[in-house]
């Protein structure tokens, strides 16, 4: 069937169960007096030995993980994490099958994940993004059911909502108690915020800590606590802190995304929004690391205060906390070393859930809060659609995030990207792969220039009016295509490999099996 | 029928439901798989307009507050509180018949809900204790039902398996933001931490926000998220910040009780526990408040530090944290304004819900990992059982608190208590009211003696080793009644006026009518 955005949409995904079409951004409501999932009750008699166990294969064994079992990760140490796999591999050699991974991001260090999901181990895989071998593996047809791909607002609205029941959460922690107490912003191995942790342990049947650090006082500064957890595991490595601020973190020096960055404030501040109390989530890529440098000079100059910064924290946002430039920082996931120590001695930085952070079937996310979000962009096309997963292989080289979270939230949203990418244009006439819809796409800001969608008039008026030049989309299109001529779509099979579920639980589009050349 | 303890216990209490007696502080598990109670899911649109409404009336109108349902309030005010009687005048106001008040705590300032019980606006009341004008009234078996009594661990465990389902939760808050956030220690009328409302809020159908105090920016200090809150109503009176101190909070200069705490004190050095890492809870009472202070300076002198502290924390806690000579303290309620403000300044000072604090429910809750409490106690008998909550009239003067969970999870626990108070012994044949069980009960420290549980020759053996002087129970009994004589039974009817319920949901004790002369 075909969802209102005119994508192709499949009736049933094996693993996933019965498709609802997106509707539009708010228009799929939880059903009237429909109650959350129902953790487990637990008991626990005091001084009965701690929770420490001596390895992985101890807690597959204690907990009895079986066959078709859904085991979920964070993905707080990204690049360098080493536990899902570490985990994986023992539920391999236990012999088992048919695993659903539920990870809030499979990661490049995760490429030890593709002989499980040759061998059968792994059969489902629910995840927030993708990149690598695993991607790659997927991309190709190699599964036999496709992924499920939510944004981090959706990850929390399925597990809330008992869509995804996750069985056993591991939950990486540099530093654990022998009660079970965790945190990620003590220990050796730091991460900083375990914001994509804390509904899985809230709602899992069973959390496991998962640590190289286990110490014998409870802890101070707790991100998952004892009530909620099982066992606690130490390993020798969990994973890499050096790993958390690579990919997409690094600050730019391309003269092209800091003009991008340098236009995108233009933008904000003709739209009058930096003033005291002035909210935004910026994020990790390029153009966004400038912007959020750039804000803070604004901010400084003229003397005020923002508010509240959200979703990935960065350290430009931490030194604005230090400065007083900024009252507080909501963090879901620390981008960088410096931000992952802040959340530890700052009390106006504060580590917060997914579903706080973000889900829709709740009494009101953060992200209704936001003013401003920045988001990322592969493709925009003529209805503004956003494709911020696939690139132009047609293969997942990263997550969704929180794209449609904090466009669908935010008073405006703005999309920053160079309007040719390797010699592709970024505005095309209808995205490969479909995360967010258009009708909360406000501005996209190139550096060619700049559109607004038309449903946002009222922006439109303001900027003119300040004497900003806009472009049509249709027009960067145009310019793009004049430069390097309209790409060639990227062939693939009918074999749907992923299908990519809308905050609110809908299915937006899916993704095919790439052709092999 | 009778528990183990010998108590009688009815089969059955309207508005609670069947009776499961006590069977021993570890034998009452939670059925395998049964699952929490689950939260409704709730839906919000981004600026669809705050939350905040005019009035309390008009909360009652738009949630469809009913006859027959439970309202649910915090108690962290204490004498201070302004916010119950409010609501429940509204109910009345309104019309409605039959509610239920599950509050954390009944307090003097709640005199105002006597006209309401009596009309039968209110006609079950679930709390942790009572005193003044609404003891005395049930007392003298004015309610047509029996309230029920239940411990803060036996409170959480009753919201988290659904026991105690609350309808709305009517939240104090000293602060709270457009979208629904608040906390009790920023504003005017701060009080710290808002620990007896967390799980309310995290259970309750509706949640609204009671404060006098309403920011259009989000709070950076959030004890209660937006995600849980339906409603804000700003009171131009909510409660007085002074009140959270008065009570049994004051510090001593009685010299009997600085004799208990010093020999109280010896108790625990004796034992062994005061060096690097000690656990500990020693409440508000006027011994412990003392205690603490002697602690402190010996932790000092010791040049130590003390891991962690739990429960109702004191100024004399915040200044050992202050000072290095504590690692952290959890609070479920700040007992005074030096503590109430440290929770918004001090990382090391965390802010905890009644679940994470003592709920046995669940995957092992803080209590668990204490080293020592001290409790308190109206009453002691030759079993250990404790009344800590009915005075020498049989009229309910405080509450149950933390007393009968601190005694079950801790590796000690002592009563610290005057032999003789207004010419009534102490130490009884048998407690009046059995608030906990003499088998978690380890040792009586009083003016004229210290005695020993029986079932703990462990601690019997160390502290004789270490010279230690110490009677048995039933000498204690016998020094006391030498003097005052053997108290007179205090007289009561048939008439089960109040339940006492165990931490696991069992009940241990009635209270009966008193008859009046």
């Amino acid at each position: 069937m075909k969802n209102v955005l005119g994508r192709e949409v499949p009736d049933f995904v094996p693993g996933y169960g019965k498709v609802t079409p997106f509707k539009g951004a708010f228009k799929n409501f939880p059903e009237e007096g429909k109650r959350k999932a129902a953790p487990l009750i637990k008991y626990a008699i005091p001084r009965y030995g701690n929770k420490v166990v001596n390895n992985l294969e101890e807690v597959f064994l204690k907990i009895g993980i079986k066959d078709g079992m859904t085991l979920s990760f964070h993905h707080h140490f990204r690049n360098g994490d080493k536990i899902l796999t570490q985990v994986i591999d023992v539920a391999a050699k236990l012999g088992l099958k048919n695993l659903t991974v539920a990870a809030s991001g499979i990661m490049l260090s995760h490429h030890g994940l593709v002989p499980h999901l040759k061998s059968g181990v792994v059969t489902h895989i629910d995840t927030n993004g993708l990149m690598g071998a695993v991607a790659e593996y997927i991309a190709k047809g190699k599964m036999e059911n496709p992924i499920v791909i939510r944004s981090h607002g959706g990850r929390a609205r399925a597990i809330e909502a008992g869509d995804l029941h996750i069985y056993v959460a591991f939950m990486g922690a540099s530093c654990a108690d022998i009660y079970g107490n965790m945190n990620g912003c003590e220990g050796n191995s730091i991460f900083g915020s375990i914001g994509y942790g804390i509904l899985d342990s809230q709602y899992a049947d069973y959390v496991v800590a998962v640590t190289d650090m286990v110490q014998e006082i409870p802890l101070s500064f707790i991100s998952i606590p004892q009530t909620r957890v099982d066992y606690v595991v130490k390993l020798d490595t969990i994973g890499d802190s050096k790993g958390i601020a690579t990919g997409t973190l690094s600050l730019t020096k391309d003269p092209i995304q800091l003009d991008i960055a340098r236009n995108a404030l233009k933008i904000v501040d003709a739209l009058g929004f930096i003033k005291d109390g002035f909210s935004f989530q910026t994020g990790g890529g390029g153009p966004s690391i400038a912007f959020t440098k750039f804000l803070k000079d604004l901010v400084k100059e003229r003397n005020i205060k923002a508010g509240f910064a959200m979703g990935g924290i960065t350290a430009t946002i931490v030194e604005m906390l230090e400065e007083g430039l900024l009252s507080h920082a909501y963090d879901t996931q620390s981008f960088d070393l410096y931000s992952a120590k802040s959340i530890r001695k700052n009390q106006n930085h504060i580590e917060v859930g997914c579903d706080f952070y973000a889900s829709p079937f709740n009494n009101g996310c953060a992200v209704n809060g936001l003013d401003v979000c920045l988001i990322g962009a592969f493709e925009v096309d003529l209805d503004f659609n956003i494709n911020c997963l696939t690139g132009m292989d047609g293969i997942a080289r990263t997550g969704i995030g929180g794209n449609p979270d904090t466009a669908a939230g935010s008073k405006v949203s703005i999309v920053t990207a160079n309007l040719i990418r390797s010699r592709v244009p970024t505005i095309v006439e209808k995205v490969h792969t479909l995360c967010t819809p258009g009708e909360s796409v406000d501005v996209i800001v190139t550096d060619r220039g700049i559109a607004v969608n038309p449903l946002r008039q009222d922006l439109i008026s303001t900027l003119t009016q300040k004497g900003i030049k806009l472009n049509t989309i249709e027009e960067l299109k145009e310019i793009a295509e004049n430069i390097v001529g309209v790409p060639e779509e990227i062939k693939t099979t009918d074999k749907v490999v992923a299908v990519i579920e809308y905050r609110d639980g809908t299915i937006l589009d899916t993704i095919r099996q790439v052709k092999e050349n």
